[in-house]
């Protein structure tokens, strides 16, 4: 008997077929013999109705009452799929946020997990109960209604893990696990059976879709087995992400290609090369709430340097704006940008060990005539930035070449 | 400066624009210097659409699980009436049922309110705070969450009101009082500035919706003042009920002519007359969990009598199957019945100490032809029971006999 923790998103919950159809997955797993969990965001589309509802009422709606409006939508969900377990059988109880007392801080609308209330979830399980809890929500200190931000219901489900000390958190979602490429680009990618926990993290925070970032990291600190699973397909194993290399025996050189096309870069040209110079230039970003992702400076020559960086699309021009006057301040010579870049970068943790990675992504780049704009690089990480209409040909092309369609 | 409670319907926070409008109105009251404390229902069609979305995964559904998702339409509100409050510059806060410990037994779906935490309220009342509470829902004992059942946000009214001992508790809904009759039946009836708690009792029971009866029952209990008030309405003082007859100086011999389609007639012919034979026919009705309205048995003659009753119409197929083996039992000759019957009741604290009313009241109705089938009386009320047909005449009849459409 293990205790599992499974979380399903708005998608997998979507109408009341869905939540029917999901019942009848977690009652699988229960006449197996399991004790579980289950996690539940709103209704796909309820948290949107939500919003707009909101904002009819206060155009920036107060951050405590837009919380006590959200948190609605999964407790909605909560109940129905403990109606829809109850009738097939299956004993099963919903839980809010408040009930299971998942204790976060204050910061409404993006708050973070303190601790979890695990005695009350073992009772329950303990009775032979499922515990359905409601994804996305909190109570702080006071007993005030706090939600995590987007994707949260994904952090409730590891975090339940880690304090239940579960023997895996599945995160059921509408893809089948996490593939070497986005399928819908290169055909012929292939379904990872397994994947490090760092790889993970570099392919969350490159865009993929897959998992929450901040459900990634959770799961890294609390070493908490987690595993992506299609809600839409009846068996299958999804892609398990692990912690030890050595757990992994097909273990590729290169796990997959991401991408993504939400960044845009500036670059801040004539720049005097001189110490604190990065500082001046990237201090205003930062006091402005404007996260920067890539950031590259060459070797400078004749007492000039070139500096560039990547910011999310949404703060573009806000960037331009804040970087006018820093121009003038620091006398560098001109400014130059763009949108309309594409991201594309290579994952592995094979390639600590094995030099040519970069070269051979080059090469291959070069020969479809992809010129490169710049270049980021981590221990498992290669990323380039190119014209963005050269996406879909740049991650079929490196695809190609790291043979990833092929299973090792 | 008063400490005063509203609650506003759902028709009254059934979309934005009326959510501002609500507001506005307490923004108002505010500014005269007042302590706020504003209990609002789940929008217009909130509930019913949430019913509708629990009966798509369980036909009956889960009585707790039911809560659970039903009391989110009030909690929507509650927030969203707290940022429409904030928008206009008034400090205000929510609070769901369990967020102030409104804490009921555990009849889930039909609650009853056994305390409520006085010390959160008033503590947010002293910081200047408007308190927005959701009404119909608790909590229990165990944490779970109850709701009151339809009706219910009345009482989280009144109780919070007798709880914090209001200076008064103010009902808005879609009718600015209680009136001497029906306006759609009577066109001149009139609006009454003042009812006794008596009256208003009588008149809840028998199908005025202008108040839920549980709340007034709460109110008579507690000595809670009681207004009701339009929402629709800028100004005007609506209708209050008092406790004191002697606070009402305008004090009418009659207060109004309240009518009911809701029932249906059964009448026994040719009971034996010996004792108890009330409790074997009234037995096996109450057994069956049917409420019993008006009874009549006159005196008997012959050793024989006949036995009247009334039941809710949705229960009448039901009793009359109950029925149909007492009859036999007890030897009674037959069973005659009707559900094209009205009950017409003339209600008036001041008919206690004048004689004659009833019989005005027969008289007007014999001269219009209105044969009447039952009667039933108490010290402020007499109830006939007459054909369907003649509901509208016989109220405007009787609403003109007593001169009701005269101010006193």
């Amino acid at each position: 008997m293990s205790l599992i923790v499974q979380k399903y998103g708005g998608t997998s919950v979507g109408s009341a077929e869905r939540i029917k159809s999901v019942a009848r997955r977690v009652a699988h797993w229960k006449a197996r013999g399991h004790q579980l969990v289950v996690v539940v965001s709103a209704m796909a589309g309820e948290t949107n109705r939500l919003i707009a509802l909101a904002k009819d009422i206060q155009p920036t709606p107060d951050p405590r009452e837009l919380d006590v409006v959200l948190s609605t939508g999964e407790q909605v969900t909560i109940a129905l799929l403990s109606m829809a377990l109850k009738d097939v059988g299956v004993e099963a109880r919903s839980y809010t946020g408040a009930q299971v007392k998942i204790l976060t801080d204050s910061a409404y609308t993006k708050a973070r997990i303190l601790s979890i209330d695990e005695q009350k979830i073992r009772g329950a399980l303990d009775q032979g109960q499922v515990v359905v809890v409601a994804g996305f929500q909190g109570v702080d200190e006071a007993g005030n209604i706090t939600t995590l931000g987007r994707g949260g219901s994904d952090t409730t489900g590891v975090a339940i893990a880690a304090a239940l000390k579960a023997d895996e958190c599945q995160i059921y979602t509408d893809v089948d696990g996490v593939y070497t490429a986005d399928p819908r680009i290169v055909p012929d990618a292939r379904r990872l059976r397994t994947i490090t926990f760092e790889e993970m993290l570099e392919l969350a925070s490159l865009g993929s879709k897959v998992l929450q970032i901040r459900s990634v990291e959770f799961a890294g600190k609390y070493r908490v087995r987690l595993r992506v699973l299609s809600s839409f397909e009846e068996e299958g194993e999804g892609t398990l992400i692990t912690f030890e290399e050595d757990e992994n025996m097909e273990q590729a050189i290169i796990s997959g290609i991401a991408s993504n096309r939400d960044e845009a870069k500036i670059t801040i040209l004539g720049v005097p090369d001189r110490p604190g110079i990065a500082y001046q230039i990237l201090g205003p970003i930062g006091d402005a709430n404007i996260d920067v992702d890539m950031i590259v400076q060459n070797v400078g020559h004749d007492g000039m340097t070139d500096f560039s960086f990547t910011v999310h699309r949404t703060d573009y021009q806000k960037a331009l704006d804040v970087l006018a006057p820093v121009r003038a301040h620091i006398k560098a010579r001109e400014i130059v940008s763009g949108d309309k870049i594409a991201k594309v970068s290579i994952v592995g943790v094979g390639m600590r060990s094995h030099a040519g990675i970069a070269s051979t992504a080059f090469r291959a780049l070069a020969e479809e005539g992809i010129n490169i704009q710049m270049i980021s690089t981590s221990e498992i990480k290669v990323s380039v930035v190119i014209d963005e209409k050269y996406t879909e040909l740049a991650v079929r092309v490196l695809h190609k070449v790291f043979n990833l369609e092929q299973a090792v």
